[in-house]
């Protein structure tokens, strides 16, 4: 609890002298007012965000919080649970789809193990097991408060590496087969919204299944009783160990004041309990794509995101955020490499 | 019309049995089968354009198509028409918007000058005039039939140069005040829209003087009664030189088997001239933004391509088609660098 306190105390909203600069900036520069839109808007948050006029995004990471769900013996996802393992090794190879995509974005790849039912051998990943797997939430909580707290530090512990190195762009990612399930569980809570109204098909699970999802997730709100303001109760009940990792990765952005890109559906639904454990942290996030799962517009509408890429992906990994690196590059490129009309030497037109 | 007709002739479909193998494999990769969307979409069509099963993107560049246009002396931009051959120049010079989305894309710039008026000097620019601006719409046509096919060829040929050097990847771009009036003269004509419906504030255009714009434009279509299925005639009367070059780039393209990403409002007009001269370029065709410009959205049902970025931008110079250079690297990387189940040595999950 202390290194969460500590990172929470740390964090402030944006620089608004900078904001303030690189919006008349921005306005002065050699393009009609406003015309590129929300790639202006975009770096005007880069330079509050690091109190820069010229931000420098260059070295960048991928995040990857692996971990699986208990409530998967439930028979919520289509792909069984040793998938996440799998996964887990295959993301640290590269051979996966947002590594693949990581990779053209000259950005590195980190893998945790913060909590797969299984022992990950591979040089590669992080091992930072919080636990072996969660508990089902249809029966009871996923985890006790005190393994929430170490899974949030253990997500602000490892970006918190990542920034020493001099990481100045991070994105946040997931593995973890039934991670649907839970997130919709948590935005249930969050929304006020009844599950059926947004539960998916996460991992392909067939249409004919999305109904018994529903029931089990209401069973786990009825077990549990999560209470909606309590961002670690409604982890440790209802939540994932991938949850709470991403939720310590945006924080430790916010501390160190390094923007954070939030991937999809569970990393949206990560950066709405980020944000209630600390409302200015939403300053510091940048959303990516919108993820085709049911439940993501609700999520991103909550948090008061928009996302800029609609690619129809619902992979996680976080292959959106992934690639979304481009789009934040430019941004950077635009304060960095445009001129004034005064530097022009010519008045507005 | 020689080079227009030997371009159109050359010009086929997608190579089918590369999609179908290439759509195989996408749903055999170690992902849930359909997870990366529109960017599996992408890399089929990569490899349906190249015949390839690793489509290479890796040498890029915009082509940029500076023109004037006569119908500015109506009082339809907010801008003075010199500001053409001044922005044509910091294009060139890699200060625009555009050029610093490019650079981080690590895609090249041509700028072209196919119809300043004035005299563009500056090594950076191609200068292949083929007229010092247009005719004023509002009065006549804005060019020969001559000159709209020569146009055209201009597009072609430049485009051609850039093949033969070696790049796999174009996007379109241009520079003209005085294009959104031009572009909507033109979409009006192939939709059947009235100009009030679509007619735009361009760059930046004062709200109270749309109503006028939208009376030129009335004006341009009643004095020169364009053909809806004659797409010379379409650019002869109605159009800009900047169109007719875009269009012919995106011939070249396809004759080519290169992949031609379209940029915003202007360039989805150009790419309706281009699918009307001959159908199956659209194959070749990779959508990039959704413009602010209010057009945009009708141009793109037309087109029957869905823009993947929404980021509100309108400035046009290709900075739309830059931004999405990123998506295409990371469709072609998929395509490369992921294994498949077999691959991985385990069966389908």
């Amino acid at each position: 609890m202390k290194l969460l306190n500590s990172t929470i105390e740390k964090i402030k909203g944006l620089d608004e002298s900078f904001v303030a600069a690189a919006r008349t900036r921005m306005d002065n520069l050699i393009k009609p007012v406003g015309s590129l839109g929300r790639l202006e808007e975009l770096a005007v948050q880069l330079s509050g965000i690091t109190s820069s006029m010229h931000p420098v995004v260059d070295k960048k990471a991928v995040i990857v919080m692996s971990a699986d769900n208990g409530v998967c013996c439930e028979g919520v996802a289509a792909a069984p649970p040793v998938v996440t393992l799998m996964m887990t090794n295959f993301i640290a190879n590269g051979v996966s789809g947002m590594a693949s995509i990581a990779r053209t974005a000259g950005a590195g790849v980190v893998v945790v193990d913060i909590g797969v039912d299984g022992n990950v051998e591979n040089d590669n990943v992080l091992v930072r097991k919080v636990r072996y797997g969660t508990g089902n939430i249809a029966e009871g909580p996923a985890m006790t408060r005190e393994e929430a707290i170490k899974a949030i530090e253990t997500g602000i512990e490892v970006a918190n590496e990542q920034i020493e190195r001099g990481v100045k762009l991070i994105a946040t990612g997931e593995m973890g087969i039934g991670n649907t399930t839970t997130s919709t569980a948590v935005l249930s809570v969050l929304s006020g919204v009844h599950p059926s109204e947004i539960t998916g098909v996460g991992a392909n699970l067939p249409g004919d299944k999305i109904a018994h999802k529903v029931e089990v997730i209401l069973k786990a709100l009825a077990v549990n009783q999560a209470v909606k303001n309590d961002p670690i109760d409604l982890i440790s009940k209802l939540g994932g160990l991938d949850m709470a990792g991403m939720a310590g990765i945006m924080l430790s952005c916010a501390a160190s004041r390094i923007p954070c890109v939030v991937d999809g559906y569970i990393s949206t639904v990560s950066a709405l309990l980020a944000c209630s454990l600390c409302p200015n942290v939403r300053d510091f996030l940048i959303p990516s794509h919108a993820s085709f799962e049911k439940g993501s517009a609700l999520a991103s509408e909550l948090l008061g995101l928009r996302p800029m890429l609609h690619m129809d992906m619902r992979l996680g990994e976080g292959s959106g955020a992934a690639l979304a690196f481009g789009i934040i590059d430019a941004a950077a490129a635009i304060s960095k490499d445009m001129i004034t009309f005064e530097e022009a030497g010519i008045g507005t037109v």
